[in-house]
């Protein structure tokens, strides 16, 4: 994505930033590193929460990207629109004098992201200077951003979901009883760096068995068998944005109990998918699936929400759960995911990557691997 | 590791809550996952810095690991020393109830692992029970036990360390020109793999010619050739703990003036080396390479820090850089990786991993493919 893209977003920001509380900050500071990503096009992440790469201050009419000597040639490249500063001492010693230099009186910083000790040290020395600066959250000014996708984001979306898609088609074939878990997460991880990925979205879960019962196993050193529930979550990302599906598959036949598990998992799902439209809300959603799974008798074994956004975060907003209702928006793309998990036997996840349109909901992940049970 | 060694890091914990300053906190409350980890045993990772899997809350009574139903039966499992509690709401809604369970006035909480946003809302409702709760931050408690290692944790090391020296050795034999580097890249993680790791501690880094004169260099599509520089930066993960090392090769002869580059590089890194023992300060052995680095005509081409400290974390205390002098004690494990970058034309680095011993250094990672210039 070019130039053209990140000069809309900055406007688009700057936009923000007058109309939703012209009192509240002058200039914002963006760390979190999706966020800076979208709007600057820097691609570096951040090796450990606590190392940053870089961060944003953005004000009216200036835009600066500050990181260190590792990341300067990088920004430079990248970040088109933005002055590069690079950092000779720490963060909280140099940028109260950039702050100053952009005249800013109110910083507005990503509440969800700074810590505590951070802000504590920054708080300090911008009181400190003459004219003080006071720091103010954002909350989540440039997450609500992200939330509805753009055109060329909705293709690269599109493209990351068709890439996991062949993956777990070919996954699906490679499968065989006495193979590991973790053997075959390693080989999905294969295919998806092949398919030509940047890489996983996250490390792939493969649970097979009693450890399908845990919604978020490690894939371990245990043989697939045949005859029981295998739960493949997986996810690539592919010019920054990622994708995320899930399938349970038996080698065989369903242990006792797993057909109608399996059929309530599914009517759940496409009961939540159908009524995906602009303006459902959230709750709504993880309800239609939550009360189909609990009037099956599975009320305790579905304890996690129903699905997250999906962009260049394999998880952000908006969270689909039951609780915390959001109005959804057209061109807004998250995962419908419900599940039953029986502990000591096995659970059974499905998901899918659903996509707002204007009329209703598009399945982004290829419908494939689902039984006819 | 077995449960007796949780049990003596709690008990270890617990003396330094009491003695550091017994008026600061009666309980902590650890979020941050390799604090986790090496307290509990809990081996689940954060899938996301926002994405909680758990936290430990440790008086001198009891020790309570919060986690949500995606993780309850693995932390049943893996922490027997605590009591396992499974969220049924949001965090900030149920914590201060058994923040109150156990009889807590004042709640410890990592500073620079918390955020702001939950800080503050933790923060009003601790307030607002009666009687109320009072957060304090830890200060590095945790951090401060980690950086001296348990001979097990030396083990851990020595064993991740010779496992990534292998890979260095298997992958300096495999690498050709006309290889990208992101195949070079994708090589070294399935190396690692197969040689039993975990998986890699962070992204491999395979940058060559002058893309080696990024310090963070992202592997591209570059074609490796001959007679230029070619970083590697790889590291494993075994048994939860990491390694970490750097060489550069070339395949042919150096260009011009980078054999002088590597032999600076090289003496700075033996010259601190040379100088670790206990007592040291962090700032000393920087200044020790950096000083041979500048000397040499090199002191705008060396932006980072000469190291870091290794362990469950691949970047942990002690931070070893020009400033915040920390003297260094015998068992700790950090990395001396002194560079020479030039932009446009490439760079050098070198890196080993060191554990302090009684009398002196002993590197961990295996001495091997160092040219003699």
């Amino acid at each position: 994505m070019g130039q053209s893209i990140y000069h809309k977003r900055l406007t688009a920001l700057r936009g923000r930033m007058l109309s939703v509380d012209p009192a509240s900050c002058d200039a914002g500071w963006i760390i979190q590193p999706e966020n800076r990503r979208y709007l600057s096009g820097f691609k570096a992440g951040d090796t450990h929460f606590t190392e940053s790469s870089g961060s944003l201050l953005i004000n009216q009419d200036r835009s600066l990207l500050v990181t260190d000597s590792r990341y300067a040639l990088e920004a430079e490249r990248e970040a088109l629109d933005f002055e590069v500063r690079t950092l000779k001492q720490d963060l909280a010693d140099e940028m109260p004098l950039w702050v100053r230099d952009m005249g800013t009186r109110t910083l507005g910083f990503e509440q969800d992201y700074l810590t505590w000790g951070l802000h504590r040290k920054l708080h300090d020395r911008l009181r400190a200077m003459s004219p003080g600066v006071h720091l103010v959250p954002l909350n989540g000014l440039v997450e609500g951003m992200r939330e509805v996708k753009e055109p060329e984001e909705i293709q690269a979306l599109e493209a990351a979901a068709d890439l996991i898609s062949d993956v777990l088609n070919e996954m699906v074939r490679r499968l065989k009883p006495g193979m590991t878990e973790k053997e075959a997460a390693w080989e999905i991880e294969g295919l998806t760096r092949e398919a030509g990925a940047e890489g996983v979205s996250f490390p792939p879960i493969v649970a097979s068995g009693p450890n399908s019962a845990f919604p978020h196993a490690t894939p371990t050193d245990r043989r697939i068998g045949t005859n029981e529930p295998i739960i493949m979550d997986l996810g690539a990302r592919l010019n920054g944005y990622c994708s995320d599906v899930t399938r349970t598959v038996f080698l065989g036949e369903p242990p006792a109990g797993f057909r109608t598990i399996y059929r309530t998992v599914r009517r759940a799902q496409l009961a939540a998918i159908e009524d995906v439209r602009p303006r459902v809300e959230t709750t709504h959603l993880d309800a239609r699936a939550r009360n189909l799974i609990r009037e099956a008798g599975f009320g305790d074994c579905f304890g996690h929400g129903l699905g997250h956004g999906v962009g260049l975060a394999v998880h952000e907003r908006p969270r689909v759960g039951p609780r915390h209702p959001v109005e959804l928006k057209k061109g807004t793309v998250f995962t419908i995911e419900p599940g039953i998990y029986v502990p000591g036997k096995g659970g059974v996840r499905l998901e899918e990557m659903v996509l707002i349109e204007g009329t209703g909901p598009r399945v982004l992940t290829r419908n494939d691997h689902f039984y006819d049970f």
